[in-house]
């Protein structure tokens, strides 16, 4: 199974360097001991002091009652309700140790970046934002969506670089994969666009901490919609879409990628789901008409409907500019709860991640074993047929 | 495709009696000319004037610019999405003239209804909210998930009527067959423990303006959850899970039904949907845990993922029963849009639902011919099964 994905996330790029680091104790472990975080007053408590008794990462969740029936659950056949079947949870490489614990957790760094039109400009900015969200912990950081050139099918051409090529060909990936290597961190590189021969792309990279490539995801649903009067806008118009779902290993968990518009398709995080994932980022831009709607309703749904964390990233609002992009980036919780977000100004939110809670709140809504694979089958096209 | 769907409700009861009303002008078309619903601020003017010429029910809609290139889209096969294919939404056979136009809409009543032990009492007040609900304009009527009994394992057993048998053996139902008939209205008639053989179910049962059971839904998806400390409920301790999706044509629309923990489940939403329902029905009574956790965000994730109105019916707050219902009973647009709800108390919920909007929201986000058909396909087993 886990063969199965590589392949798949292979044949995004062919800089692809994975790799599956095991469950050690974190370089930050004992360094840096913070208390762990708080949910909002009406979430259910957390038994923080039995985190490391109690998660079971081998697929298997043990229902604490006498009374829930495997049988008549195994009639409805769970496991078919995804084809191939959904993987279980992998041991999330992040740990950290705080006295006699072990907690799953570590902090994620949403830079919502101003952008204008002067590249250069931009590739600085981003580079010191990671490195202030660095610097205030964050062991992974996520880039809004096209963060190195306005947003507009006028810019696309003119901003777009060979990713591929490299060097400086692509100085907006080159400063990534640096910063990434530097500062030992993971980097969700929001997105740029990409050419690639005579296509363009709208791509996120993704770079591990040693500085290398680990996947790069193009928008696989352009972003083509018309709201009379309100919003009207046709990716389509210059760019290509993606061939592929991304699903990556990195230090800091098993990572589902989308941009902005594949937000909206809630087979992608189904599939991101049945693949493992801990932790979905969407680097996105939604507008002053969508935003308002859907920017939050969307990504609480996401991580509520697939008890996983789901992190989104968007520049900060420029009012002068031709598209006025939402803000409010956001980190939500397995149980859809909204951990960290901002209003639409310039700003860096640093917020904790704890997987062992993905596993908690599976266990409290056993959904998994509790869909009806005998009604209803979600297929991931491309693992099926790699198999 | 329409045989495909009759014989798969069919199988749900005996007594369905489907029929399809043709779009013809409804009884009340002149009686009662009010004014268009409202949106929120922040949603996009409803161009109400031009309803009649931009509305196109065949499931071609017309994408209003000549940038989107739909050679591209079908490279990327999104009727693939769903097997079998999605059906076209069906012309919905309510309509409204008002001066010299013709309107696709009508009220719906939510009857958020007190439940007590008293079962007497019960079908007598359900029956009197039913009456005023219709007398302020409902032509169709939610009931909340057990509405004749209390919520629990030790009741169900107690209170569960022989539903197919009819008459003395389920006063509740023949109270709703009895109400639709004399008002003239359709019932979507919440749910009630049903008794069949020697198995119990959680059941909801549609009577159309005739007086005539349509369609009967078994709750799918048990409620077994376990949040220790907050809430622990296994219905599976005492009841059966139904063994089929249940969607009817009914006077008011095509319409998905599903009760309360259903709601959780994505697929059954979307096998809806591509089945061509306008409006889905969830009677339900989520907790003080799961209400303000994930009510409001569920069916608003629903409304907004699938394009359609969802409306949801609960029983209202009683602090000293032993299961406490969050209350919330809701309405939302096809655009994910909260357009009616309230609080725990007992109430009635009398609102607008305007169809000619779900055919808007999908010109202007088309999400359906956007799908990666090529990446993704979510399989209605039993429809497949059918053809």
């Amino acid at each position: 199974m886990k063969a199965a994905i590589s392949s798949l996330t292979t044949t995004t790029s062919k800089n692809l360097n994975l790799h599956y680091s095991s469950a050690t104790l974190s370089r930050s472990a004992l360094l840096n001991p913070k208390p762990l975080s708080r949910s909002p007053s009406f979430l259910p408590p957390i038994p923080t002091k039995i985190h490391h008794t109690r998660i079971d990462f081998s697929g298997k969740s043990h229902f604490h009652t006498n009374n829930f029936s495997p049988v008549m659950a195994s009639s409805y056949k769970p496991e078919q309700a995804r084809a191939p079947p959904a993987l279980p949870l992998p041991a999330p490489p992040v740990t950290k140790a705080i006295y006699f614990y072990v907690y799953i957790l570590f902090e994620i760094g949403l830079c919502q970046l101003s952008v204008t039109p002067d590249k250069e400009r931009n590739i600085a900015h981003a580079r010191k934002a990671i490195e202030e969200a660095a610097q205030r912990g964050a062991q992974l950081v996520l880039l809004p969506e096209i963060w190195n050139s306005p947003y507009s099918n006028d810019s696309f051409p003119i901003y777009a670089e060979d990713i591929d090529a490299g060097g400086d060909a692509s100085p907006s990936t080159a400063m990534l994969s640096e910063a990434a290597r530097l500062l030992k961190i993971t980097i969700v590189g929001g997105s740029i666009p990409e050419r690639s021969g005579d296509k363009l792309y709208n791509t996120c990279c993704v770079f591990g901490a040693d500085g290398k490539l680990k996947a790069k995801h193009r928008k696989i649903h352009l972003f083509d919609i018309d709201i009379p009067g309100k919003i009207t806008f046709i990716e389509s118009k210059t760019l290509t879409a993606g061939q592929s779902p991304t699903i990556v290993d990195t230090d800091v968990g098993r990572i589902g990628i989308g941009i902005c518009y594949d937000l909206r398709f809630q087979e992608l995080a189904m599939i991101y789901a049945a693949r493992g994932a801990h932790l979905l980022c969407y680097p996105g831009a939604f507008n002053m008409t969508t935003g308002p709607l859907h920017w939050e309703l969307l990504q609480r749904a996401r991580a509520a409907d697939n008890q996983l964390y789901v992190a989104t990233c968007s520049p900060a609002r420029d009012t002068e500019s031709g598209y006025v992009a939402w803000g409010h980036s956001t980190l939500v919780g397995p149980f859809g709860e909204v951990l960290a977000t901002t209003e639409h100004e310039e700003t860096i939110i640093i917020a904790e991640i704890d997987y062992s809670l993905v596993e908690l709140r599976r266990t409290n809504l056993p959904l998994q074993k509790q869909r009806r694979g005998d009604l209803y089958q979600l297929v991931d096209v491309q693992r099926l047929n790699s198999e």
